[in-house]
C-alpha cells in the first residue's frame, strides 16, 4: 500500500463515459475501505461553484483568456481549501476533471497557447500534480455518433468534430509525454470491460 | 498633441482623495474637449462587476492567491472588451485603479510575492502599460487620522497602519522605478493645490 494519501483525477473528452465510471471508482474505494473525497472542477468550493455558474452560463460574455484565468482561480481555491487539506489528513481525493481538461479544452480545443496554460498551471500548482490520472479515451466517430445521428454533418457539427479532435489529441499527447502518471483507458468497449480496466489501474496504482 | 489615444490610470492608498480628484480629471477632459471613457477596477465589464461583487463581499471565503487571480481575470476582460477597443477608436481611457493597485495591495499589503504578480501582469497585459499613472500620495499619519480619531491604536488599527505603510511603499517604489510613467501627486495639500497639480500633470502629458 502507498504511504500517503493519493490525488487521482478522472478526465477525457465529452461522451467518453466519465459519469458512469465515476461510480465504478466510488465502488472501488468502498470495497477497499479506503477513505476518499470526491470533488469536481470547475467547482468544488463555494467560490468555485459561483465561478462554475458564471463559466457555464451561455449569457456570460467572457473572452477565452478570461475563461482560462477563471478556471485557474477556481483551481487555486479548490487546491488550497479542499484538495491539499484533505490529502494532509490522509484522505484520498478523486477529482472529476483537473488541469488536463484546461490544456485539452481551452488549449487544444480553443487555441490558448499550451505554454500560456503551463504558465498558469505553475503559478497555481507550483509543481503539484495528480498521482494518477485515469484518462478515458474514445474514437471521435463514436463520440460524435453519440452526439448526432445525422448522416451529413453541417458546418457547426463539422466544427465540433474538429474541435473534439484537437481536444482528444492534447489529452493523448499529455498521456504519452508522462506515461507514469496516466492510465489510458480505452472506453470504446462494453461497460464491464471498461470497469475491469479502471479497477485494474487502481489496483496497480495502490499496489493491491 | 499626442497622436494616439492615451490610457491614464488614477491610483493611490485609501484616503488619498481618489474620488474627489476623479472629478478634477473629468473636468479637465471636458474643458479640453477630448473624447474620454471613465472606467474602474475591479469591474468595468459585466463579468468584472460580478467578480467585484464576489471580491468585496465579506462573506466570500477566498484565499489571497485566488483573489489575485480573480483580479487579473477581471483585468483581462476589462482590457479586451473595454480598454483596448476604446483606445483603438481614438478615445482616451481613464481607469480608477489598475495593476499598480494589485502590486500595492495584494503584493505589498498582503504578501503575494511581487514577482508572482508580475508573472500574471505579463500573462494578461503582454507588455501593455498605462501611458500615465496619476499616483496620489499622502503620509500615513494623515491617512490614518482620517480613518480613526482614537489616540491609542489597538492591535487591529496598528495592523492597519503597518498594512497601509507597506501598500504605500510599493506604490512609491513603483513610481521611483519608472518616473516617466508616473506623476506623483502630493495629496496632503489643499484641494485646490492638488487640483492644480493634477491639471499640470495632464497638460504636460498631453502637451497642452
Amino acid at each position: 500500500m502507498l504511504s500517503r494519501a493519493q490525488f487521482i483525477t478522472l478526465d477525457g473528452i465529452d461522451g467518453a463515459g466519465k459519469s458512469t465510471n465515476l461510480a465504478v471508482i466510488k465502488e472501488w474505494f468502498e470495497r477497499n475501505r479506503l477513505p476518499v473525497l470526491f470533488t469536481r472542477e470547475p467547482g468544488g468550493t463555494p467560490v468555485g461553484e459561483a465561478l462554475r455558474g458564471l463559466l457555464l452560463d451561455p449569457e456570460t460574455q467572457i473572452s477565452l483568456r478570461t475563461e482560462t484565468l477563471l478556471m485557474f482561480a477556481a483551481r487555486q481555491q479548490h487546491l488550497e481549501s479542499v484538495i491539499l487539506p484533505t490529502l494532509q489528513k490522509g484522505i484520498h481525493v478523486v477529482s472529476d476533471r483537473f488541469s488536463d481538461a484546461t490544456f485539452a479544452y481551452q488549449g487544444g480545443g480553443r487555441g490558448v497557447p499550451l505554454s500560456d496554460i503551463a504558465g498558469l498551471e505553475q503559478w497555481v500548482q507550483q509543481g503539484f500534480q495528480p498521482d494518477l490520472t485515469l484518462l478515458l479515451d474514445i474514437p471521435l466517430e463514436v463520440s460524435m455518433s453519440r452526439i448526432t445521428q445525422t448522416r451529413e454533418k453541417d458546418r457547426f457539427e463539422q466544427e465540433q468534430a474538429d474541435f473534439f479532435t484537437r481536444v482528444r489529441n492534447v489529452y493523448l499527447q499529455r498521456a504519452q509525454a508522462a506515461p507514469q502518471r496516466y492510465a489510458l483507458i480505452d472506453s470504446n468497449r462494453s461497460l464491464s470491460d471498461v470497469k475491469t480496466a479502471i479497477e485494474a489501474a487502481l489496483d496497480r496504482h495502490f499496489g493491491i
